[in-house]
């Protein structure tokens, strides 16, 4: 067997996520319905580098499977390309050594969270961003973001019901930009990890000291208190997007 | 009855085109329903700048309606914006004369056509450009647009089965500009009309002029053709955008 890493894109859209389940069209189920039809209809399956949530999207998943043949690297590329549906794209393939893994090997991740502040929202980016209408002061969200770079235990920034148990974590950059047009805000947030919904609880509470109802020198007090209750809400998944996964 | 124009957002994505017809989910009829809902019930018909086809997009769409009441306008817009679809936005309502006509008084539209050139396509971009995976050399297409300036009769660059006469049209801007990325090519048309299809034959011309199946400057001689076999196939609606119609 041959172990390919590939790196991926889709649009989470239409998507119940990335990882298979029973009920609902999921990045995973498409991409080896593929390999298996390009395997002859021999099953192969795929190890992503972690999960995405529904309407999540990614711009640089990364992948990795083991195949029967080697193959040209481009014709393994675009066959996979063309034969998964347009919602996903296969930017890069790459045949790696057999003690790679997609998620175990992982040293950094980046996410981009996208919000729409337009007036009024725009029809264009309703999957593609998080819509918030309400005034905000962006430079306290700005005086706020410093506060969770390094290391920390980051149980307030996780949702309830996750299973891990060590919820530390060391977030390397966490910052904000705003597009050429004024309207929309691009946060990137690059750590050795991410808890569940921790980057739309982050952006849900940096939201909330931009609109003026946390203080915004509050993170480091919510970080300490290790209760989901002390942070803002969970901001919506069309915003989110995994645009970057580091392997040593 | 009090005269309203309104500048209108959608994402032609899941309308079959702007004007109201017996099947099919329409631009017109959604604004018309929201609208007679605000009326109390009582039926209110609004008026296009023209239509628009099925897949094909709007920034800067204009329509007229006539309304029983005259009402703070920021209230209309957004009464309007938020009871219509997500995929339509209203940006902006103001009380016009009487005498206004969102179709009859045009006197010169804009339009963009984007054109998706990346490898592999952008998922994030399957219904708002055109793909295009074929060599384009864009000096040529630069060399080409020029030729479309002017007042020319455009039977050649309109769809066959128009019930339209006078094919004459005067176009003011044909250019071409590449995004940063280098992975979009966004075409600007501005002119005082546009025939049936006419910028998709025009981009579709161009784009094979780019590839080099035909010459930079073929334009003229398809012109005086007057026949549409003579200009290139006609490029998909996804790319196209109606972005700002000017009034006197």
């Amino acid at each position: 067997m041959v172990r390919y890493k590939a790196t991926i894109a889709y649009d989470g859209t239409n998507f119940q996520g990335f990882q298979r389940q029973p009920n609902g069209r999921t990045v995973q189920e498409e991409i080896e319905k593929t390999l298996t039809k390009m395997n002859n209809g021999q099953p192969i399956q795929i190890h992503g580098s972690g999960r995405t949530d529904a309407g999540v999207h990614a711009q640089g998943q990364v992948i990795h499977f083991d195949f029967p043949q080697k193959r040209p690297l481009e014709k393994m590329r675009f066959g996979l390309d063309t034969q998964t549906p347009e919602d996903v794209a296969v930017k890069a393939v790459e045949i790696v050594d057999d003690t790679f893994h997609a998620r175990y090997l992982v040293v950094e991740k980046t996410y981009q969270f996208r919000v729409d502040i337009g007036k009024p929202r725009s029809p264009f980016r309703r999957h593609y961003a998080s819509y918030y209408p309400y005034p905000l002061d962006l430079e306290k969200i700005q005086r706020a973001l410093p506060d969770f770079l390094g290391t920390h235990d980051f149980t307030s920034f996780c949702a309830t019901g996750s299973s891990v148990d060590d919820k530390t974590r060391t977030i390397h950059e966490a910052s904000m930009a705003v597009n050429d047009a004024g309207d929309e805000l691009i946060f990137t947030f690059r750590g050795d990890g991410f808890l569940y919904k921790m980057i739309r609880i982050m952006v849900g509470t940096l939201l909330k000291i931009g609109n003026g109802r946390l203080a915004p020198d509050s993170i480091p007090a919510i970080i300490a208190q290790k209760d989901r209750n002390a942070a803002g809400p969970t901001a919506h998944p069309e915003g989110l997007y995994l645009v970057h996964v580091a392997y040593e």
